[in-house]
């Protein structure tokens, strides 16, 4: 693609702050991990769900019946995060071996969604964990939208992420 | 569902307080909108992705020169947008008649993804709007992630709805 | 397809027995609707699961205290009766208006599921509450497969469908 | 998930006696394979349609011209069986080497279907036969429900089951 | 998306010459067919599929024996011909009322495959016709690839398309 | 399936001339990779798509000023190639560790798009490499087609394969 750019005077960025899914040719591309190692590979992400605690008070009041809603949303984030590569366009497709949805209602008004994921594979799980818990935190709101509009979805982002050669990554306060 | 629990001394919430996708007995229900006009219905969600300056700054360079790395992240949206009744379990297949993602850069550390969808249907389609706002900016964190895994998605909510018996939501301030 | 075969002495069926999936040439076809009037359409369909006394017991036993897996099933059922279309291959998609999947204990060892099916289109939705009801109970029986391997989906069937020219059909005994 | 929830007096089943896919805590959960071996899985799982015998003898009638009507159930549940982890909210992705479905006639009212999957990977392969079984199954009525809607899916059950820690799982009388 | 790209002196193409999915600011969107009337609209397209004749006899004596090779063909057009939504990033999601598609053989090397589409909607289905036909294409490449890894496809195009304000489109010579 | 077909007299074709696909009795089947070893295989597959003057033009205006027109082709392209086990049906799930789609303009009046899949499995990869191709070539009609709806996609094939017992292939004058 795009033989035909005169890419003449553009400085050509260093390897290190380049995006890993831009060709040098600035068209995007997946990156091949063909010849990466097989390892055990895991992440969490986290999404914070912030709602009216009207809404967060429905919930739990579901919740203590029979806890549905929650079920609800945590099994659309594991059902999604196995749909990872169909989303999100250069990532790879994996064989998860373990996804894990968390719920838990926090303060009066929020609920804090975290998503494990884990692999045997040539790439990190990040993606994994990060779709997990951002369609698990919207299959939330799809349920509370009635009683609460202007619920924010806020935080969505990882919290740790194991293997490979980057090592162990761990957001600072997580 | 659950006919043999006991239900004796538990309050029915009012209608009003209740969540619309919890029925009586508390197990969770798609709502049966047979009945609802089939009218000109749309809405507009955003995403806030928050990222080091360095990480904008080759996402800005690799934009200026060809602008896939955005273009990758707004067809994302688009096409998780459509998908929406796949993804969340009590959301209605619809046939989105419109779906637009934008990404504006923001100050020096932002990207602003705003994702407005629209149908002539029989229930809204904020869902549409902010599942095509939220894979739009997670394919956005996965071209990004090499140079800062701390990317983090803030304020993914609804800005604006129109169509149907409720009328016009527009948040405050959008 | 097929113009090449002889057709010579092959008797042609009468219209009243044959196949509507299958075309005069023998080779199947996805029927066309297009000229069919857009009427609400419904359809109830169950499955019976039947298992171990034990199996049984450890699922009530985490209904009681939680109703995660029969909720885990029930979505499972509303999620697939919305891709029917991508499951059945001459199918028509359909824009489902209502789904709805219950799950009821009965005796000491079996699990009715329920799925009702609606929209207003041009063709029934009897596939819809078929495919719901079955997913429903494919999902149960994973979650109960360690204890009994032996689970028996028994009577997959429509108990009743309305709507479109056949008018109402019941299930004798339904 | 559900940390508030009062626990107390509640009697925690040995692990024999509980659902691999319900957590400690009642929500359910992905069972984590990754230290399981990769070893060489197989399942055979079977449905019963049963019909009357004029919807049979046009099946019959449409197989002996091309065989069409069974080589669009089969190819449904083969296409079904790759999809699982799709379909069963718990099940992990899994990549088959192999999937077989067959449609047998038997007797005057009913079609027997046999469907056989296999891998090389953490876990069994149970859910990939029964589900292929089932959408067989299901492609068969929807292609014969204009002349019986009647029509019943019995028997849908594991047959087969090969490979892991649990060896072989045999049906007795299959 | 690139508000802040300067945009001075290009030019505006005239709406003529202009990508319909193209925005004004060289951005690709989704058209929106909002006000676009409810109509029947069909199109039909095709794909020559050209190997050795050693395949092709193989083929023809698969399809004498059974038909099977050309039926799974046919269903995997079907099937791919509805999910055109997701394949096709700007394409709008239709409920088809109408798939066929037939192959023919043709002399001693080809199989002409022709795949026809309709809805009633707001915008055309070319899309779905050429999708459905590439897709059986692709599929008979797939059966037959091990006798021939040389097959072509051949003018995957479209034959004619009906509906719509642009009225009746027909190749020449179609 | 078919045990109660004549076989009798019908000549049963040479392993070398018979289709991978087609089993003995005439029915189709996946066939068993089980056995077969896990190495790198890769493939390049091409399509070519032409138009006229006017469409190609428009589209290289299109790029000239964002390239979003052949950024959303290569993405179509990308997703579609990864999800090639649901649509062929008899192909082989594969977790690809690689897919790059490219689009270069050529002449005056058509478009070369080259698709590149690879995987560490038990079988090829050319159905990903083509489905890639075929995808990103539709998508590229799609948004060209509002100025030419007489774009043919020409020359759908394999350039290359590598890996598997089979070794190297590659098409005379690739």
């Amino acid at each position: 693609m795009r033989l035909w750019v005169e890419v003449g005077t553009r400085m050509t960025p260093t390897r290190k702050s380049r995006l890993s899914h831009v060709a040098a040719d600035g068209s995007v591309r997946m990156v091949d991990v063909g010849a990466k190692d097989r390892t055990l590979r895991s992440a969490i992400a986290e999404a914070i769900v912030r709602m009216k605690p009207a809404a967060r008070r429905a919930l739990k009041q579901g919740l203590l019946k029979k806890g549905d809603a929650l079920a609800a949303a945590q099994i659309a984030g594991i059902v999604a995060a196995k749909r990872t590569a169909e989303l999100i366009p250069l990532a790879h497709p994996l064989a998860l071996t373990h996804v894990d949805v968390r719920c838990a209602l926090e303060g009066a008004n929020s609920v804090r969604i975290t998503c494990t994921a884990a692999c045997t594979g040539p790439t990190g799980v990040e993606m994994e964990a990060l779709v997990g818990a951002a369609v698990a935190a919207l299959a939330l709101y799809d349920m509370c939208k009635a009683l609460d509009r202007g619920i924010t979805i806020e935080s969505l982002r990882l919290l740790e992420k194991r293997g490979g050669k980057s090592g162990v990554y761990r957001r600072r306060g997580a």
